[in-house]
């Protein structure tokens, strides 16, 4: 893991760009004499638009305590495009065009690679940014794609809560997996994102295993979380992570 | 309303058991200069039964600033006899035991006529709270039987906020009233309830018409709502009451 760069934010947040072998992430630390656990913070790939969205998330954690950290995705921003994704996705924009069902084959092929590639990923990030100083645990995970975090859920044993957003497509496979997830959940749920299968997010919320899982669902489409279900999501973390 | 006694509980909660013509009920203030707010709390019936928990519960309001006030149901505690109820709760045990499916027509007999007489008694009840010196509005409601609630909620003006709990069966009618109820609504489900239908719930979560709605599902069992559940309701109240 080697810096790249180093930004001053509001109240002594500390901003700092990273590589991690070829894959640039962002490390959000706050003022602490002490170390701070940590958030892994998803998104839906391209760090560089999503930043804005990210450093407010960041603050939020910060002024909560934590450390909160992103890596771009596989495909997404400047890394290597990722052919068998984008030629998924291509598949997906043309049946939603036509109007047609978006198939298991869609599915799997869009988000499975992305999942295979980036938990990995996400856990090398976690071994590097463990082993810094200022940095301890506990871990946990908040929003992105939530086949990414279902997986890590199962595989990742420093992970203590997860928040996870049911706004992108789940596999069947992944939803299996669901069951093997034993850490506290909270999952929000926008009910009336055009976008996403509503019944296929109640059915893997179902699926969890974790006997603390709360369901969180709110108006205001894909994009409008209200600032009050971001505020409980907050709450939760706090509760696990403390 | 006439006041039948009076008793000072815990920080300087005063606890007023009232009768309402027929109808027994309590009314909670909190130690406060000016008027406060008032929660109407609902119930399953049985006020006796229930006063634990509705004090436990009438704390933490008065803690908020709020006063809480619960009437006793129809056919519930002291009130006479609901034949006709009475008669639909014999048919709804009768069909649980031989494993037969809950028909709309047991429902409705078990619930509508509740509703018919409950919401009535309610707004009286509300006439006569907000009439006394320490109590205004907004008035705010939590919990109780949810058909209740939902149809308090389309006819009673003065109601600004709900909590519901989706946990007793909702007759159809009331599932296309709910579609008129325009006020923020918080709402809570148990989503290992075994004596509830979910998707019963959750086809009445998406029916109301409100903007701002929140739907809170936990593990637990019917009874098992966790706490912090309890506050997030709590929160959703403080929101829109003050």
């Amino acid at each position: 893991m080697h810096f790249t760069s180093e930004k001053h934010l509001e109240n002594g947040v500390l901003e700092r760009e990273f590589t991690l072998g070829e894959i640039p992430g962002i490390l959000w630390t706050p003022e602490s004499a002490a170390p701070v656990p940590l958030i892994l913070m998803g998104h839906p790939g391209g760090l560089g638009g999503m930043h804005p969205r990210l450093v407010a998330r960041a603050l939020g954690c910060a002024a909560e305590g934590y450390a909160s950290a992103a890596i771009e995705l596989p495909g997404a921003g400047d890394r290597p495009r990722f052919p068998v994704v984008d030629e998924a996705r291509a598949d997906l924009r043309r049946v939603l065009k036509a109007g047609e069902p978006v198939t298991d084959d869609i599915i799997d092929r869009l988000v499975l690679p992305l999942v295979e590639t980036a938990v990995p990923e996400w856990r090398t990030a976690l071994d590097a940014l463990l082993a810094l100083p200022g940095i301890r645990g506990p871990v946990g995970l908040s929003g992105g794609v939530i086949a990414i975090g279902t997986r890590l859920a199962v595989v990742e044993p420093r992970l203590e809560a997860a928040v996870l957003f049911a706004g992108s497509y789940v596999p069947r496979s992944i939803l299996e997996e669901a069951r093997q997830v034993s850490i506290p959940l909270h999952v929000l749920l926008q009910w009336d994102d055009e976008g996403n299968d509503r019944q296929q997010a109640l059915d893997l919320f179902d699926a969890f295993g974790s006997k603390e899982k709360t369901l969180n669902a709110n108006m205001g489409g894909h994009t409008g979380v209200p600032w009050f279900a971001g505020e409980a999501a907050g709450r939760f973390l706090a509760r696990h992570l403390k």
